[in-house]
């Protein structure tokens, strides 16, 4: 199953080796990392997203709580969350065929941020799905790189 | 000096314990991390923003590069490159001051993606200073929450 999770830490150096060390001994691959600090600079809080047997993920989660640096494990699979990414992703193209590309920007509220040449570049943001779909939707007029942050999760309402 | 690093890697596990326990072991800490897919599956990009002596960073690099499971490791020291990071600010704020909420999302460009009795949720990109800039902006009403990706980066232009 997929998880979500949000690691509240220690911003020192040092924590990010001992939290990843931990997911790869048990096997577990990082689908997606995001790591950034949070309205207190010396806290930092990571969203990792694995994809795993549910009861081993429950013993790393445990493991995780009592790392001295770690200061919360939040798990979201029993909570309303909201749920981003954003990646760049630039696009082969001539002049002639820009139209088109901020016609399918428009639709996926994507955002151009660099045109050159012979290419564009443009910035999307949504849930995983959504920046799939937009590189889908623009994979036939040939990519030339892409670039994606982690996802990031926080809880919908008041909490 | 403040650096940004791309460095393509296979999608394996362990490959983030490993470049990550480097850059401990060196004393950087990691101010910024993203990690994602790229258009290639079975490759990942980390895009890492560090702080640090020059010369000592110079080695971490050189070291990054002959880690097996290290594709490209480049620095963005000589490059013009566009950078973006995410984040979802949770604002505390009753019905009644929504409205300039709104205001200076829209200043900012920031969505709201999630509305509840006390609170709004924005979403902003942009680059570090784009991202701090909003959260100050809207402190003085009160933030519940913030979560942030790390920043990637990508070369302008037909690179």
């Amino acid at each position: 199953m997929r998880h979500t999770i949000s690691v509240l830490v220690e911003n020192k150096f040092g924590v990010l080796a001992r939290i990843s060390t931990l997911f790869a001994a048990r096997g577990f691959n990082i689908d997606s990392l995001a790591v950034g600090e949070t309205e207190d600079p010396a806290i930092s809080r990571m969203t990792i997203v694995v994809k795993g047997d549910d009861s081993i993920l429950e013993q790393v989660t445990k493991q995780l709580n009592k790392l001295v640096d770690v200061i919360k494990v939040n798990d979201f699979k029993d909570i309303d969350y909201v749920e981003r990414g954003l990646a760049l992703v630039k696009i082969s193209v001539p002049k002639s065929g820009r139209a088109e590309i901020f016609k399918i920007a428009g639709v996926f509220r994507a955002r151009i941020v660099d045109v050159s040449q012979g290419s564009l570049t443009a910035e999307v943001t949504g849930g995983e799905d959504k920046i799939e779909s937009f590189i889908e939707a623009v994979a036939s007029y040939g990519i030339k790189e892409v670039c994606r942050t982690g996802i990031i999760a926080m809880s919908r309402g008041n909490k």
